[in-house]
């Protein structure tokens, strides 16, 4: 038992808690009760910010989207060189998932049984497919190889860049660690491991 | 309510279904009672197949480790260049994925929230220990690029080989396919998706 603490929550910081048991336990699996017991108040405190579980759903895969679409509108990605873009929309992509990190990691776990999180796979393969239409300009100008599948390439690429959340701890003060880790992943995808170039 | 069938399982095609099942709704949310609705056979018809859960876990995740491990072993892995033999191993873990697809993709999943889980956890991640090994070497080598920790770029390897759970779905007959798909994760991985070389 957990002792009823008084309700000093904000929609915010109440948000907070839910993507924590959210990211443990799988939003399916988190009931009203569980967000009670880990926010340490009662349901109806909780039904006083907010409608739900699936408001907290969408709020928090909201935060992720707009960190995530907010990329496309940034200099950086609107213009130059579409491989140049290309590698801009990858590092700052990598940022985002590491300032973000359980909000992205929410977004990335979501399997789709119901409308909520239909709605924010939706959303996710809308900034997938962003992403692929530049990496086609980018053939197109002869910096990206022709011979590999687009759809396939956004896809591994994405696979590289989210297995990020399964594994990456932010450490006190590691910014300079998230850096290093955001010119990896461009090195890496783009210009491979080997070092015969 | 699921008619009962008569039980004409073997362990093997139990575990067929356990595996659906565990993916489905995740090893911790799944009950005997998902396991016996599933199969339409009786709890105890199960038990006279298997001690539980637990044991059709350790199963399902020795087929995919011994599918991985077996890699190792082969040829391909043990003679030559060690540059070559990393890819020869990428090459098979592909290979792999896509072969045992239900089984690696539990072996992905699982959270560590039970003995089990945590015994397949500590196997896997033997088993990227041996490849980050293998990178090693071809650093040592001079062939892959020594700018990167390895710890790192076989994380990130990882992350993209493993995404494959997530979206590849085989067709009938698409072994071409297949073959495609382990070429160009290859290709990606070791070249980069850049064209100029």
């Amino acid at each position: 038992m957990t002792t009823a603490k008084r309700d000093t929550y904000t929609p915010e910081t109440l948000l907070t808690v839910a993507v924590r048991v959210f990211n443990e336990r799988g939003y399916d699996g988190t009931s009203m009760e569980h967000l009670s017991k880990a926010a340490g108040i009662s349901k109806s405190s909780i039904y006083h910010h907010v409608a739900g579980k699936e408001e907290l759903l969408r709020r928090a895969v909201s935060r992720a989207l707009e960190g995530l679409f907010g990329i496309l509108d940034e200099p950086g990605a609107t213009r130059g060189r579409a491989i140049e873009r290309v590698e801009y929309v990858t590092r700052r992509t990598v940022e985002v998932l590491i300032a973000e990190l359980p909000y992205v990691t929410l977004l990335l776990r979501v399997r789709g049984n119901t409308k909520a999180e239909r709605w924010a796979m939706e959303r996710r393969r809308e900034f997938d497919q962003r992403v692929a239409e530049l990496l086609k300009a980018a053939v197109a100008d002869g910096d990206l190889r022709s011979d590999v599948d687009i759809r396939l390439a956004t896809r591994l690429l994405f696979g590289m860049v989210n297995s990020l959340v399964e594994w990456y701890r932010p450490q006190p003060g590691g910014d300079a660690e998230g850096e290093q880790l955001a010119d990896t992943v461009v090195q890496l995808a783009f210009e491979g491991m080997r070092s015969d170039r």
